[in-house]
């Protein structure tokens, strides 16, 4: 599989976004965030994105530019409307808002409405760590594709929660986690290695285990399951989180829920996402700075030096497969698939911009 | 089984802690919130815990009465020690005053420290709704009984998560449950009916699945598994998750982790449990009152609206099966066993106050 270097996929999402129109301190932003899930290793967030974003934009869902404006701006809260503007930007200017508000706060919070996706959950969360804070991000979703306990039809998407913790030996803690068992993109990978998949992670029409990979990925609509997997398993805990995310995301922003309108259940004109950002500065908690992050490393140590049950396999902290990936995807590019390939040489051609990977 | 109504068991529960020289408002406060859990069906976090908190008290573990001080109050937060006290109190204090804040701010935090357990997490979200809320409540534990995903030893304990939000014609929202699959309740069901447990809900000291529920249950250690069950199933989030509510509980407020210090990772003179509580305003992101409420409602009618795979099982929303059970008890008591009947009349002995279910 070729590889592609960040710079190029940075520069190649630039253009595209360029060509789209996008004013330029917005094309930087978008994409930095976008190139960033690729390089922590989340393919299905970062670049992988563009060809559906380019679809949207056609469709008059995405607009380019946005009229992205702060509706409410109160000393612990801030309320963005994103103008169906791709979703990168304002999101970036919620989190960071609720971190400039949490300085004088203690913890602050910022929120989006009519926006669209924004990329990785995990991006957002961890902006917090350059200022020592906690950061938590979530998102609601477009799309129905996760299954409730007892249901026979999906009726939200795999609904994000994202959190980072500032250290200062360890890397940081970073969770960026769907509430689904697993995402689509592992389907995927378990379509193109025609391996059967375990039970749990998707269901078939009559609510029986579908471990069929093919079947699974191209199911409409998909039919996956919340975390937990089974009700035996605990997916009205799953289920409950995803709700959880949807409640503080949509309702508190009076957004789309899974891609529909709350009332009327239908689509409309637009996608209406809903996102969620929150803040915290420890030093208002624990008084003397670096104390929070002395303890985040002896956590984090504590968690290391559990004895493994294979010593190949040490425990893991949530963020270290991500800056793992970083590592090599900074050295080595992103290994980008032919259908990818293709997919983004489309976009660029239609978008009337150079191919930058070829 | 016998059945004992809500207020014998609320006097049951005063009498004692007023035996043990619980001033008489943090009695009715303590009394009112465990005896809540037992009308929501909690079995295992109402007056279940009263033989535990005796053994704990007499060991010096939990002090009465606790000096309960705030020790620090800003416009947005109020962090609150709990001297040591038992954790209802305090924890009600924390989520009060953050509800009183957000009233002013949209979102406030309260954190607890020096804290012991404080019954069942959805009792304080919940406590949000009066006031037309979303509160949201989490808490460290004192115990290791959840093993991280490729460890040997669990580091760990249910870490809760709870969270509610107000509606108008349908029951609120109230999710509260644990971040491991299943509760230690559950295995002893599975262990009174000599049934054998499904795959990942415990695990073997070599790490493979224990469906023995008697060898699970009686396990010292217990080596439960994080929601999600294995790592096909998604253990590494359900882990995620957990650490999450330990950073927001114990790291931001300098508590105990899994009952022991950070830095040594021993156990010590006190059990040390921090939490976490935040409550948000809806008005003050919606604006026209009662906007949030209608959608929430709406969003729950959706989810009572899904086709369920069978007619009899209706797709539920979190907080129903709590609402339901609360109905039954109010009306017919709390079902009790013979062990638990034979262990508070030990405690009410041994603190010299009348046995009251004989």
């Amino acid at each position: 599989m070729p590889h592609v270097s960040i710079d190029t996929i940075k520069a190649q999402i630039a253009s595209v976004l360029t060509a789209w129109g996008m004013p330029a301190d917005q094309v930087t932003t978008t994409a930095e965030l976008m190139v960033e899930a690729d390089a922590r290793g989340i393919d299905s967030h970062g670049i992988g994105m563009l060809p559906q974003y380019h679809e949207r934009r056609k469709e008059g869902k995405i607009i380019v530019p946005g009229d992205i404006r702060v509706v409410k701006d109160l000393p612990a809260m801030t309320f963005i409307d994103a103008g169906h503007a791709l979703g990168h930007v304002s999101a970036k200017m919620a989190m960071q808002s609720a971190i400039t508000k949490a300085q004088d706060m203690g913890v602050a919070i910022g929120v989006v409405r009519e926006s669209n996706h924004f990329g990785a959950a995990g991006v957002y969360s961890t902006m917090a760590l350059e200022q020592g804070m906690i950061g938590i991000a979530m998102t609601g979703t477009s799309q129905r594709s996760i299954v409730p306990p007892r249901a026979k039809e999906p009726m939200y998407s795999t609904n994000p929660i994202a959190m980072a913790a500032p250290s200062k030996r360890n890397p940081a803690f970073s969770l960026d986690m769907a509430t689904s068992t697993v995402a689509v993109g592992k389907l995927n990978i378990y379509r193109r290695a025609g391996k059967p998949m375990p039970v749990g992670w998707a269901l078939k029409e009559d609510g029986l285990p579908e471990t069929d990979a093919e079947a699974a990925f191209y199911s409409t609509p998909k039919r996956m399951t919340p975390l937990g997997g089974t009700q035996d398993g605990g997916s009205h805990k799953g289920y409950g989180l995803a709700i959880m995310v949807d409640i503080l995301c949509s309702v508190l922003t009076g957004s789309y829920f899974g891609g529909r309108d709350l009332h009327t259940g239908e689509t409309g004109d637009f996608i209406n996402v809903g996102s969620f950002f929150l803040a915290i500065d420890p030093v208002f908690f624990r008084g003397e700075p670096g104390a929070f992050e002395a303890d985040m490393d002896a956590l984090i140590d504590q968690m290391h030096g559990v004895s493994p049950l294979d010593p190949a396999q040490p425990v893991l902290v949530p963020g270290e497969p991500e800056e793992a990936a970083r590592a090599i995807r900074l050295r080595d590019g992103v290994p980008m698939t032919d259908t990818l390939f293709n997919e983004v040489k489309r976009v660029a051609e239609e978008s009337g911009t150079p191919f930058l990977f070829g």
